[in-house]
């Protein structure tokens, strides 16, 4: 029941996939509406239950679709995708709120195109480095840092919420690879089109912008897991459990500017903080499996929290064991973390593992490239950070490298370019 | 039509997928019947002609297992995966033979354990990074370097073929990130199971061998493309159109060690050349497509010779246009590479592209970790490679930065280790 155009993708048609839930195929699509998956399913009998709870495994993965325009940009509630680059530019001296204006321009009308699986509208030739392949749920995501608003003389429409993160205790960041004046964040299910989004965006800014740094990252693969499961970071452990679902009722507050929030031009945005977290990999494979579980207080093998349950059960952070003492160590990741001690703080993170080899010393060079969104990282990443700065057993497995944090505009309607209302306002 | 076990993995039966040719479906089983792959296809009815020829998209990529033993070992007539990692080892200072052959018996026993989905049988504890995902096209090579045969005191057993690369004018190798007395390569569908797969290989070798280099690939995931292709390069190029098919009559003859091949512990063996290649892809892309498709000597959108026909047309070197000039430039890279220009040497080019960030001139380092297969690298790359050295159009917008050559022995049999032959032989 899909509908075959001449370059052979496919666009959903609302008799789709019977059996499926459609809430499941839609994935992103929220209350408000604001970003939808368009799958090109392979229709027919399905053999296996895990089939059955697995589009992804069905579909032709190239087809899957991401709508650029929206109330919200694409790839904050989206799904995660198996690849993701983060790329952070300043502006070149010369360059102020015009040339910011016409590359954002720019970049959403290549963006657009690139979701949807074609060539970018450019002046430059397209490199064809992901002809025959779909969109593969292609998202593009800009932000803008602190630093944007001071070169471009819009430092009085700056958000307050763009303010410096503090500095933490465990932080050992490199201010080469932090920060930057723009922000993209590029996911996808294959990594030719992620890379070829990649070059393309920054073939647009040549001569307005220049690399600052430029991260790449990945998630486990489309149909790798016979069920839908949260991911798993490379310490093994299941990662993201306790994040906001969008079928709860303050998903929105949490995650969104509200559509009269402040400053006006963020309505529908989102903050984005941006940390680089190398896990000392040599050091926690050396202590026992019982050790990991206490360090977090999740199991590993299902991330039940070790207060009993499965991994959905909340955690019971007054529970105890037969021997008097708390189930969920005082000091447990989970413990430390959770929004219940920590006023409601609550970020949606949507993390990429990386793995950039190994450094000289032989340790691999390896963790998770954090992102955390919030409506306001004063209220969401600040406060969990700095209690997990101060008694999380979590930390001396773990470096933080590398920090940015973005303000993300809403997204852009039909017409409109993304950071329109703040460049043209 | 599949068997479910109780861990939720798949093995196939004979009776599955009456529509889809076998051939295709087991990928991999050549004449030799070393490896074939057991996929979990969900059965009934198919929607689209482009899923009845592409497996992929239909069964869960996790299911998909790749068998340890056989004549040959996997991870060479093994369809790509969609990540690899190349790792390679020297053995430090007070390993011998005896510590070698533990640790390659170490390693057989890991990578069939990982290979079938399950967690290695080691003194060590498992990381779990791996837990849920099914083996996922899992493959583990493991080869010899020239230097291993001198510190293992078998330098009378080395073979010919293992002779030092000759230097290429093109070079720029870097001697940190070449050669090893151990190699092991590692492909899979699913990035965690790869990243797996290395950890638990590189923990088995510790106070044996310590890493020397590692290098990270991908390629196009499973179902991106809505119909097999031939692999894209990060140029953009169709890549690989030209390799041997193991339906072609002499593909065991050019690519392994006959069973009765010189010496005797390589049959069913293969030899492996590894050039870490990076592309110069700002002035690649600089120039016109006309021009790039000059250089190749193919179209870029469909990878058909300039001389006309389609991507699998044999290529007419003598096809003059209209204007009478040659079709395929005097010095485009599928001229000079043609097998028909080289007394007709092939190897089986099995490469992962890879990226590794921007470099500080701003440029990419990305490009292909070109990995070439051959019975005997003087007939296979060598002649190649000393043709492309001298008149290739394409040597301007790449660089050759590492290389390698590794001696593949044939694979295991049931209770044997690769490399056993050698080892204790």
């Amino acid at each position: 029941m899909t509908e075959h155009h001449p370059d052979g993708r496919a666009e959903r048609r609302p008799d789709d996939r019977p059996r499926l839930s459609r809430r499941r195929l839609l994935g992103t699509a929220g209350a408000a509406g604001a970003a939808g998956l368009a799958l090109g399913a392979a229709g027919g009998a399905l053999g296996t239950a895990a089939a059955t709870e697995r589009p992804t495994a069905l579909a032709t993965v190239g087809r899957s679709r991401v709508p650029f325009h929206g109330t919200h940009q694409p790839g904050i509630a989206t799904p995660l995708q198996a690849h993701g680059h983060l790329i952070a530019f300043d502006l070149v001296a010369d360059a102020g709120r015009k040339e910011a204006a016409a590359l954002l321009r720019r970049w959403s009308r290549a963006a657009e195109a690139l979701m949807a699986g074609e060539a970018p509208p450019s002046r430059l030739h397209d490199t064809g480095i992901a002809l025959d392949a779909g969109p593969s749920s292609l998202t593009v995501t800009f932000g803008f840092g602190r630093s944007f608003f001071d070169r471009t003389g819009l430092a009085a429409r700056r958000p307050a919420a763009l303010a410096p993160l503090p500095p933490f205790s465990s932080d050992a960041l490199d201010p080469k690879r932090s920060d930057g004046d723009l922000w993209i964040q590029i996911g996808a299910d294959d990594a030719l089109v992620a890379f070829h989004a990649l070059r393309a965006l920054q073939r647009e800014a040549a001569g307005t912008a220049r690399v600052r740094w430029q991260m790449n990252g990945f998630n486990r693969s489309p149909g790798a897991t016979p069920a839908p499961r949260t991911a798993r970071n490379l310490m093994g452990q299941i990662d993201g459990t306790n994040n906001p679902r969008e079928t709860d009722e303050d998903f929105e507050r949490r995650v969104f500017v509200p559509a009269d929030g402040d400053p006006a031009w963020m309505a529908g945005g989102s903050y984005a903080v941006v940390r680089r977290i190398r896990m000392l990999l040599d050091d926690w494979e050396r202590i026992p499996l019982a050790e990991q579980e206490r360090v977090i207080g999740r199991r590993k093998s299902d991330g039940a929290p070790l207060s009993g349950g499965s991994e959905t059960t909340p955690v019971d952070l007054e529970k105890r064991t037969a021997g008097g003492d708390l189930a969920v160590a005082a000091d447990a990741h989970v413990r430390v973390s959770a929004p219940e001690t920590n006023g409601g703080a609550a970020m949606l993170r949507r993390s990429f593992s990386y793995h950039d080899g190994f450094r000289d010393d032989g340790s691999p060079d390896a963790g998770l490239l954090f992102i955390a969104w919030q409506a306001d990282p004063l209220r969401g990443f600040v406060p969990v950070q700095r209690k997990l700065d101060r008694g999380d057993a979590l930390s001396r497995f773990i470096r933080h490298e590398a920090s940015a944090l973005f303000a993300v505009p809403g997204g852009a309607g039909e017409g409109e370019y993304v950071g329109q209302r703040l460049l043209e306002g």
